[in-house]
Order: structure tokens, then sequence, then C-alpha cells
């Protein structure tokens, strides 16, 4: 078993840097888990929605920094903020290769790119809700450059408000969310405004496959555009090879496409993984996720398809 | 205002052919609502499950008869049936041209499509539901040979579960669910497919919006396929339609596609109708329904974009 220089107790505090829908709720989450939580939004009414909920607000961060901005604002989510330079930085960004270019070359090891799988099409601090991360996904990056206790630190704060950790490397994020995530975004767009040059009789008799298929296309477009647009190169690749399946025969279309949807693993298998980047990215690549973690070694699980 | 022979009292009974999701829910709702109904399955435990719910079974069936089977079995379906010679002959089929050519031709004006645009992902006699047509938009296809007094009697059975009438003609209702029905069922196939090529790490990645856009494709692909293949015209158009979409530029896309379904009428503004075939389908083309049937008139609605 490899010893790694693990995290000692207590826990860091952690500072959350825009207080909206995900970084509203996960402050609140934390405050709820027992954490120490300085929020900070530059809007006054984000702020106050969150002190009503715990949340100490100030400039003064320390500890875990969780930016929690839409894309455009992330680079400069720290100006005007008094950031420890010891701090750990991770985000909750849909794409994780832009996200690590701006803000790696100048926090180096010290950043941890983070995308909890959750969120809805609604946004804003109203949209708060402290059990946002139960039982989601929450992707977190294992570059090369990476100092894993910091990652730790981070998985932490992911397993504190309910979440399984997926060790991944930026790229690897980006082309499954660009297959799961944005390529289902652009695909409910085309589906919708084609609908809509098909007439009001089309939309008359939409029912549940059409509801369902653009339900996601309900999410504010500049968000949307902004994430299609920050992933462009891994979209567009899958957004091409969505085309390719359109091609086939459709029994077998359909035939793949049922399989899949109906699959998915038997069970899940309780696994222990050293903390090491490559058997946590193994992990992660075999569909896995950290579960919890203990003095030398993560526990987690991968799927079992016995 | 037109005096049409409009029907008169009482209500005609019904006989339901095929007594699994739609056709069973069917039978069950109208002996809810007080109607005669008789019904019928090959299956026996379809036949048991049906008389549970106090829906009489029997080969005789007269008044309205309902096609309520898969759209393959549908030329064969009254097949060792006694049916009344003058009974109106409609179908729940999910495409209507197809069924207008194999029907109509031995049954001319006594034929009457009609497609409940409702029923969800599971199937058979166990997802039998009474509730499942309220507030459903049901197409009526009113051809040129279509006798009104028939698709009056029909649009009756419709209203009396809850349903509401959009009067189509099989073609242009056709093109229309291609656009929100068949086309969606191959977008979430081809999602699907895809992203289980991409691997087990996307598929852990996978959360809303990947679940919503494959959900339709839950559905038995067997059923599916028939579906598609059986509107392969309309389909083919409209998924055209879609791939044009996809190739425009991604914020005009995203834009577009959240007008559609942020969009949508802000009311309805209630009509009346004069019995015609033209009025009729002139409602249906404008996104309006048929929600109630008076002496020389239909009543309804259409959307109030005001």
């Amino acid at each position: 078993m490899t010893s790694f220089p693990v995290p000692t107790m207590p826990a860091p505090p952690v500072g959350v840097v825009g207080l909206g829908q995900l970084g509203g709720s996960l402050a609140a989450a934390l405050v709820a888990a027992g954490r120490q939580v300085t929020g900070w939004d530059v809007d006054p009414a984000a702020r106050e929605a969150a002190a009503t909920r715990g949340v100490r607000t100030a400039r003064e961060l320390t500890g875990i920094v969780v930016l929690a901005v839409p894309l455009p604002a992330m680079a400069a989510a720290l100006e005007g903020l008094d950031v420890d330079p010891d701090a750990t930085v991770t985000d909750l960004g849909s794409v994780k290769a832009p996200v690590l270019a701006e803000l790696g070359s100048a926090l180096g090891g010290r950043y941890v790119g983070g995308h909890p799988m959750c969120g809805t099409e609604r946004s804003g601090p109203e949209a708060t809700d402290p059990g946002l991360f139960t039982g989601a996904r929450w992707a977190l990056c294992l570059e090369p450059g990476t100092e894993l206790p910091r990652w730790l630190r981070v998985a932490e704060v992911a397993l504190a408000v309910g979440a399984e950790v997926v060790p991944a490397t930026a790229a690897e994020h980006d082309d499954a969310v660009a297959a799961v995530s944005h390529v289902p975004h652009l695909l409910a767009a085309a589906l919708a405004a084609a609908a809509g040059d098909a007439g009001p009789l089309a939309l008359a008799l939409a029912a549940g496959s059409f509801r369902d298929g653009t339900r996601v296309i309900g999410s504010d477009p500049g968000f949307v555009t902004a994430m299609v647009q920050g992933n462009a190169g891994p979209t567009t690749a899958a957004l091409a090879r969505v085309l390719e399946q359109l091609a086939r025969p459709w029994p077998e279309l359909v035939a793949a496409g049922h399989a899949v949807r109906a699959g998915g693993p038997a069970g899940r298998r309780p696994v222990r993984v050293p903390l090491e980047r490559a058997a946590l990215l193994s992990l992660g690549r075999a569909g896995g996720a950290v579960t919890r973690r203990l003095a030398a070694f993560v526990e987690g699980y991968v799927p079992d398809v016995g």
C-alpha cells in the first residue's frame, strides 16, 4: 500500500465565490455538514440569501476556495478578493481544459478542476437547494501536476455534501461531458427549432417524447452557448459521432440506443484504490467513483457488470 | 351556421380490439365514463385483466370499433371477429397514412383514423391506466371521404375519456408526429448509442440532460422501429430538417431552440367551429383543439398568442 502524505484533520475552511444555484447550494450544504464556510458574490442579494442559510460572507478566503461563477467570469473571479496564497482553488465549471489552461498556469498544483454533474434548468440564488449534490457524480480532475493531498481535500468537500467523486483528467472529462451533456443540449435545441418551423399543429401534437427531448434547452441560452462553445472541440467530435449513428439503418440504431439506455451496470462492486494518480484515473475510466476516504487509500466502487 | 346531420343520442357502444396499455386504458376509462364497452384481445390474460375493470369481453363488436393493436397487426386485427358491417372503425396507431391506405380501401367513409398523443415507455395490460388520456391531445383524421357524423361519434369517445380532439388529415398528422415524436425517438437512440461508445466514464458522468434526452428509447425497440419505419418518408424529411438546424452556428441554434421551448401560447381563446371539414382542419392547423360538441358546431380553442 502506498503511503502518501494524506491530509490531516481538521478539515480546512471553504470559501465559495459566486452564490447562485450551484455556489449557493454548495455553501448551504457545507454549513449543514458542519464545515466552516465563507461566501462571496458581487450581487448583494445573493450574499444576503446565503447569509440567511448561515453562510458568513466576506472577501477574505482561505483553505479551499471554490469558484462557482459562469465560465466567462472564471479567469477574473478572484479579482478584488483577499485569497490566502496557499489556498487550494477548485471550480464547478462545466468544461475543464479551458479553465485548467486559464487558472493552472497561475496556480499550478494548487488548482484542482471540478464539475458536479447536477443543477437544473433553473438558475440564480432562488434556485438554491442544499440537497442538490446528494447522489450526484462530481468529476474531479487529476492532472500530472495536481498535488494529490489538495485533490483529496477537495474530494472531501464533494463527499461532505453527498456526492460521489469521479477522478478524470480535464481532457477525459471534456470528452465525456460533450457526449452526455453538451451534445444533448444541441440536439434539444435542434429538435425544438425544427418543430417550431413545422408549425402549430406539430407543437399541438407534441407530447412526452418532445417534452423530454427538449427540456434541457429551457435553460438560459447564454449559459448553454458558453458551455458548448467552451468545449467546442470535444462537442464537435461528439456531435459527429451522433450524426454517424443517425446514418445507420433505423432498426440497428434503435436496437443500439435501447441497449445502452436499458442496460447499465447490474450493481456496484466495492473497491479500495491506493492514493495514486494512475489508480484513481483507472477507477474513473471504469465508470467507478470514490465514495469515502480512509488513511492510505480511498474507498469507492466500480460498476458490477456480472 | 351549417346544419349537419349531427349524431343523435344515445352514444353508441364501443368495441376495443387489443387490450394492452392503450386499449386496456381506453376500455377502462370508457367503462368509468358510463359507456357500454366490449373488449377483445388474442391474449386471454389481457382479456382477464380488462374484465376485472368491468369490460365485457366478446368477439361480437358494434357501434364504434377501436383497433388498439400494433401497426403490423392492424390489417388483420378484425379477422376472426364478428363486426357489425355498419360499425365505425377507428384506430390508435401512431402513423395514419399507411393505416388509411390499408383500412380505408375496404371500409371507405366508415374508417376514421385516430392517434391519442399519450402512452409511456411501459406497455402491456399491466400498464393500464384509465387516466392515461386526461388532458392528452387526440389527433382524429378528416379525409375528403370521411363521413362527418362518424368522425363526431369517434370524437365523443376521445372527449369522454378526457382528451382534446385535434382535427388533421392523415398526411398532416404524419408530418407533425415525425417532427415531435418519431425524430425524438431516433435522436434519443443516437445519443444513447454514441454515449455507449464513448465508454463507462461518459455514462458515469451522465446526468439529467442525458437521462431526459434518452428516456424515450427505453421503449420496446420493436415498437419504436415499427413506428419510425411506418412513417419513413415524413420521418426522413423531419430528420433532415433537424440536421439542417444542427449545422447552424451554435449561438443561433441555441437561441432558436430556446425560443420554441420557452415560448408557447399565452393562453387559449375559446372558439366555435361549424361542422365542416375545412373549418375543423383550419382549427387543427392553428394549433387548436375540439373540447366539446354542441348541436350544430363544436366548441374548442385556438392558442392565444396575444
